[in-house]
């Protein structure tokens, strides 16, 4: 039926990210000039913080892992895969919100998980699963380790210890139906392992979230993660044919072809279960051949209003750009003035959309000429391919440069939701208020800039990024403007997250998600599935 | 937020269907001289069978529901919306397969539901869930009728009685959404009711699966409906923005916008649920202007190899007709001997394939390009406008035939399933090859035909019809053939079913679909919803 292949794992191990930062050390960027003129002029930053504690003088949560008990997880796994070292714990303390480095800066005692595990196939994951829930050990899948909701925090709910189980070993091809065009891939896979795995091939995923450099397939699909491509390629879990999970219980696969009525797609309950129902080892992922050609155009437009109607009807006509994006009037403007492009060619006020168009050369061009007439019927003004290019390259950057305002003093942090195209301006509006008057009523007023990251033909995200100077307990104050910033998504009627995931920081709101009777099911399920509860507990499930 | 209309109840009622055939009795078909000659040649079909019974000298088992429970039905709904006369028992009595129409032509006595009851709310729904759980009476949630698996059977399971719940006093249009292009409709509208209500705001939904004329919006969404033009619009669970669905354990309302990240997609436990976890009540649609222009073009292709690669480039493409449809060579024969085409301007041999493009003059236009050039590249020969038009015009026109049929001696009946366009030669050869088999080994050889009905990028549905002479006893001679046909279809690796559900018909092959795991998990959230377990006992939960 497919031609299968069982490679070597590629030569290159993904490389861990610091424990308290995004990215890898030489990778920290220092902050231009610009920036730190920006700073202080528009937030009043201009403090350096003392530096943050360094590994070698954080103090680390004792493990509370017995002798036999390691000894048994390094019988199942090997010596090697069993880890309780001071800096394997650190690089898997939890994610990287903005909350994540902040804590990490504490000098308190940091918290880590007990060991963290690193098996090599399906089986011994299922194998640690039924160990664990022998033992009563908390579980956290760990992917890449770029969450930001709190999803991989070491939580040990009513448990006396937590590991992390780390999928890296698992990043093969597992097989390829080129006709199909379905590659099964392990889920330790990190996205640049999944796209050379698949370029030798001549295919691609498609997939590119911001956290493509570090994120795996296991974290994107049980995050429901969506790439800035998703107007083309879909979500992640548009993309997933089918799915093999490891659970307390057993072993289940699921996925029934490119489409099924039997019953409920229980794809669905275990697709987002962000390792609360099972450990995803492999997806069978829908892919395509690596493009013949990529069109590039940026359009400027007067304001949101008119680009966010342009961006509508483009998505309704079925004919969707691979990527389309829209920052309203205070992105646009801070981009501009940090790319000192002020005065030049493009426009000092209004509205920057970005639209790419990828395929076959007929494909590509047959949408870019539908698009390009309706968005410049619909008032956009054409700015050519630079500044489309100029996002493109730019695009997995802004984690780093948040690294470097944390030091600055600043905090610059983002967060996101999504509803229908008649909500859209309401929701922004709600959210923008909210953010904007919990930091000034904590004395530290923001700037709250907001872009519309991905389209469909009913709706769209919003995706706000926050910027402010610290204030004397700058974990609080975040975390008071996110609860604002969350009450009003749900009162306005958006979903509490599009893209991030409900992890530890968004399980507040879960229950007016689904609803107390969904609340119920989820529950249920869970019980089902994981009667000792040993899967991630704290996070997701209401 | 959106524009809301209440409208009235649309002045025409849906019309019942005969409580033993298709359709209602006007529409009743003969048989062609040309098919009546067929099925002599071919079949060895020549003698008419002795007439069904009427509906007059049927025998119905009796009611099993006391007086006093009549009365409680009667005070929540009114008198009039409780019905326990044979006529509209009779009617609720299943649904249309040929199994059920055979079932209705024996002169044994006849199951139904003990009485039907007609809602006019959602809490009038609600009500009478809690009320049938108190109680411990089955219910079974019927909307068109038109299951062809057994899904609205009669089924009593640990229960002394079994209610209809009927939902077309359910059809209105509750409210609509033109920007954000949704809208939400009460679950009894049907097909055409539901065209009508959005006609009226330049609207439509563009689900035409055969069963639209008398199949309901709720119907749709409880069996993950597929109709034919799903390559443009897509499945019915893919235009499902949200639910509203009535439990024994209360209400629960789903859908979070265009697209959300926050845990399992709930939406897809309940559509596809088939009634056994609640009652559907209203479905948050996508909808689309009504299409400014339709371009037709049919195709011949030189075998159906040929054919499936060429739709398999079209759906790859990223720019999939409206409707793309392929049949093999025998039902392409067998569909040009009975139009009388032979000899004239279209092939003798080969498969037909029938492609339609809607949308804007620009975007249908840009389509029809773009597979144009494909289907020509992969072997395909343009035929013109004329038999994809035909095709059109005929397409709801299948069920009635069948009846014509069985009236003379014939069995005609279909299946379907799905696989990777990798696996469908095999599927193909395999089913067919199993249903061959079995009817030939039981002394009617059968004609079975095929063909494509939905493309996916991964794959897609394979449709067969099986045409033979009835044995003496056609309902165990069918049920043999369809049983190796559906062991066929789970040892090749196809779904048991790609769009007309599970019912009581797939349920032998649903733990094969999902694992026992899959089950156990159906099972808790079964369980968890309804604990009495009277919601369509004995459908699709294994």
């Amino acid at each position: 039926m497919s031609e299968v292949f069982v490679p070597e794992f590629p030569a290159t191990e993904a490389p861990t990210m610091e424990w308290d930062a995004w990215g890898v050390g030489e990778s920290r960027r220092e902050l231009s000039p610009q920036i730190k003129s920006l700073l202080q002029q528009a937030l009043g930053v201009s403090e350096e913080q003392s530096p943050p504690p360094t590994e070698a003088n954080t103090t680390l949560r004792e493990s509370t892992l017995g002798t036999s008990l390691i000894e048994s997880l390094e019988d199942l796994l090997g010596t090697d895969n069993v880890r309780t070292d001071a800096a394997t714990r650190l690089r898997h303390a939890g994610g990287k919100s903005t909350p994540d480095l902040l804590r990490r800066r504490s000098t308190g005692e940091q918290d880590a998980p007990d060991a963290v595990l690193l098996p090599g196939t399906h089986d011994e994951v299922q194998a640690l699963l039924q160990l664990c829930a022998a033992e009563g050990i908390a579980v956290v899948p760990f992917g890449g380790g770029t969450s930001v909701v709190g999803g991989v925090d070491p939580t040990r709910g009513r448990f006396g210890s937590v590991v992390a189980i780390d999928l890296r070993r698992l990043n093969a091809l597992v097989s390829l139906d080129p006709m199909s065009g379905i590659a099964t891939l392990q889920a330790g896979a990190t996205g640049p392992q999944a796209e050379q795995l698949l370029g030798e091939h001549g295919l691609s995923l498609g997939h590119f979230p911001q956290s493509f450099q570090f994120a795996t397939i296991g974290g994107f699909a049980a995050t429901r993660s969506s790439g800035q491509a998703s107007a083309g390629y879909g979500r992640f879990d548009d993309m997933v044919e089918s799915l093999r999970v490891a659970t307390p219980s057993g072993t289940i696969d699921l996925g029934r072809g490119p489409a099924s009525a039997a019953g409920p797609d229980l794809r669905e309950l275990f697709v987002g279960s962000e390792g609360t129902l099972g450990i995803i080892t492999e997806v069978g992922l829908r892919v395509h051949p690596v493009p013949e050609r990529t069109l590039y155009q940026a359009w400027s437009f007067p304001d949101f209003e008119t680009g966010a109607a342009a961006l509508r009807a483009a998505a309704q006509s079925g004919s969707a750009p691979t990527v389309m994006r829209l920052s309203d009037e205070a992105e646009t403007g801070l981009n501009l003035a940090l790319s000192g492009n002020i005065g030049g060619d493009s426009p000092a006020s209004g509205c920057l959309a970005i639209t790419t168009f990828e395929g076959t050369d007929a494909h590509a061009q047959a949408r870019y000429d539908e698009t390009t007439a309706l968005l410049a019927a619909a008032g956009g003004k054409a700015l050519g391919e630079a500044p489309a290019e100029a996002w493109e390259h730019g695009r997995f950057d802004a984690p780093y440069l948040r690294d470097a305002l944390l030091n600055a003093g600043a905090i610059v942090e983002t967060l996101e939701t999504a509803t229908t195209w008649s909500n859209l301006a309401n929701l922004k509006s709600s959210v923008t208020t909210a953010l904007t008057e919990s930091l000034a009523a904590q004395g530290t007023p923001a700037i709250v800039m907001c872009h519309i990251s991905h389209t469909y033909p009913t709706g769209a995200s919003l995706y706000f990024t926050v910027a402010c100077a610290q204030a004397a307990d700058p974990l609080s104050q975040w975390m008071a403007a996110k609860r604002a910033a969350g009450d009003a998504i749900v009162a306005a009627g958006g979903t509490i997250t599009h893209h991030h995931a409900v992890g530890r920081d968004h399980r507040p709101w879960m229950e007016s998600e689904v609803g107390e009777l969904g609340a119920r099911v989820l529950r249920a399920v869970k019980d089902a599935i994981d009667p000792s509860g040993i899967l991630n507990p704290g996070k997701l499930i209401p």
